[in-house]
Formats: structure tokens, sequence, C-alpha cells
């Protein structure tokens, strides 16, 4: 993208906000122009809300760490969920991204625990299971007695191929693998359902 | 707006994401969904890429002030289109904002300097002439003997309105007063044109 490579030292306003454009310009969605909205807005705004973003991103970065159990993020040793005795640990639903979890927990029909992969395997982009936390998640069915693993990796290609390859991984282990349920979305209009979408959805029909 | 007001303690990753959150969605045009996305991003960057973030935001707020002739950003006393002696300072062009003089200064057809007046007269959103640079631009025309004042606010009631408010109090100084000219836009099509482009266009029509 161009927005990346435009000269830091030759910005009107000096190198400086040359370098705070071409920061902000690093984060996902943000190109060059909102890059320059957000720069002016720094500049204009208080000194004290200008700083306050920075010492955001600072705690951010010096607090925010990978739960020891189950990799999610969070700014103690375990995360809320793994520290809460309510949760039924010999549950554990494996999802990819911390973001899921909160997805998952949003929707407050879940009183297991959660495993984060951190990604799925996709090796045309180099990233192998070693790459993911999938050893630790194979140590905690082990010494934890985990009697259910709910996949919630993301219905793609890679998600599934994901799922695939642990499921296969844990066979022999005395651990039962379920998925999530496919089919058709509450709320949407079978119009406009793919073909994927329904045929899941009749493989899978649920006696009423 | 709701982004703004959620709670900032009770984010799923903790207190520490949640004001960075908070934070994000603080700038102008960032709705909670995208400040989640930032967060994330920074969480899950290099730690020198998140930092860098941060450093920006310092350096430029440590840095820039306003040049003391004619208000733009800079980082040094003067900027550098004040400090350049091939630029005339006996015509200067007077604009709202900062970023007004970068898009004057990227039609590269100007050689005189500007003055920027950090906003407009709005007095029903408490902004009076005392909140602008006024009163140091009167003092820049008699110091610097300066024989034209392009007026380039914008042209919305307001605009006008502050070029008006400074044209009547210059009055009886030695002082030529222009605006930018109004018209249709080179690249624009008639069709779309609304009734004051056109009026204005009809006025200011030019011999061909």
């Amino acid at each position: 993208m161009s927005a990346k490579n435009f000269d830091i030292e030759q910005h009107p306003f000096g190198p400086a906000v040359g370098r705070l454009v071409h920061q902000f310009s690093l984060l996902p969605g943000i190109g060059r122009k909102t890059a320059e909205r957000l720069a002016n807005h720094i500049i204009s705004c208080s000194k004290g809300e200008a700083l306050a973003l920075a010492e955001a991103i600072h705690e951010v970065r010096n607090t925010i760490r990978r739960c020891k159990n189950c990799f999610n993020l969070t700014d103690r040793e375990l995360c809320s969920i793994c520290s809460d005795p309510r949760r039924d640990r010999t549950v554990v639903c494996v999802v990819e991204q911390p973001k899921d979890v909160n997805s998952l927990e949003a929707a407050s029909s879940f009183d297991g625990t959660y495993h984060v992969l951190g990604g799925r395997i996709a090796p045309l982009e180099g990233i192998n299971p070693d790459d993911l936390s999938i050893n630790p998640l194979v140590q905690r069915i082990r010494r934890d007695g985990v009697k259910e693993l709910i996949m919630a990796t993301n219905p793609t290609l890679e998600g599934d191929g994901t799922a695939l390859y642990i499921s296969n991984l844990l066979d022999g282990m005395d651990v039962r693998i379920t998925r999530l349920a496919r089919g058709i979305a509450t709320g949407s209009v079978l119009e406009f359902a793919n073909k994927e979408m329904l045929s899941d959805a009749l493989r899978g029909r649920q006696s009423f």
C-alpha cells in the first residue's frame, strides 16, 4: 500500500508528525488519509488526552500476557475464566483467537473453559502445528481429565483442517470430540443461504 | 455515543485493555468495534511496533508547536514557510486550519505566506474572535507591511462570516483584501453543480 511508504521526513509539519502518521497507518484498516486525521487529532486535543493513549499502549504491553492454562489474554497468571471455580475444567472449547472467547462468552451459554490456539494451521503462510498451543492442549487434557473437547475453530478450510488435525492427534485418548453445530443462522432468510449452509442444515436436522 | 461509555473495568481481557479500547474510541471516526480491533493489533503485534506508536505520540506532543509568526504547526520556532526567504511575506493567505495550508501547498501555485486562524468564528459553539489568532494577524499586517490578504477560509456560512469579520476589522488599513475564486470545480460536471456554484461561476465569469 502506498500509504505505508510516503516520505516521513518530508511531512509538512516536520518528521515527528510524519512518524506519527506512519505509525497510525501501520494499524489495520487505517489508510494514509485516516492516519493524517488521527495525527491531527493527537496534535490538537489536550496533551493529557494524547498522552493517555500513549500510556494505555504502554500499560497494555506491560501487563497483558497469555493465561498459562488456556492461552487467552489476561493481566494475571490465570485468566478470569480459568480461575473461576464454577467453570467446568473437564469441558474445553477450542478456539483460534482470544476474540473468539469474547464472542462465545457474550452468548453466555457455556460454563466450561476455553483453549486458545493462537491461530490455525496454514502451511502456505508458514503456520505449522508447532506454532499453535496444541502441545499444551494435549498436556491439559491428560492433567485435568478433560472429558469433552468442543472444536470451535472458524468454519473455513483452514479452521476445519486444524480441528481435524487435533482430533487425529487425540485419536486413542479417552476424550469426546465435538464441533459447533452448523446450519442456518437464526434471523437469516433461507433465500440467501448458500449450498453449504443448507446441506449442513439438512444433514444436522433436529426433531421438533 | 455508546462506544464511549462502556465499562472499562469489565473488559474480558482486563482493565488495561479496556482503557486502551476506550482511548482508541475517543479518536475521531473510531467506533467501539474498530477500537477493539486496533487494541487487538496492539496486543498481538511486536512489542517494538506497539511502543513505536506510543513513542510517536509522545514525540509529537513534545516537539510540535505553533509557528510564532503564522500559527501553522511546526517543530521549530518559525515554520518552514515563514523561514523560507523566497516566500513573499507581504502576501498572506488566511486559512482556518493547518491542514488547509497543506492542501494549498500541494497545489504549489502560491509563493506568499500563510496565517492560520485556528478555526472560524462560531458563536453557537462558543468560538469568538478572541479564540482565533486574529490580533496577531493585525500586528503582522502592520509589522511586515502586508499588501494583500487572501481570504481562504472554508466556503461555508461560518467561514465566510469569519472572512467578513476580519475584512471589517481591517477597514481603513492599507491592505488589499481578496478571496479565493468561486465557481465550478475543474473535473466536475455542470449537471451536478448546485445553484450557488453556478451563480458564483456566472458572476465571476472570465474572458476566454
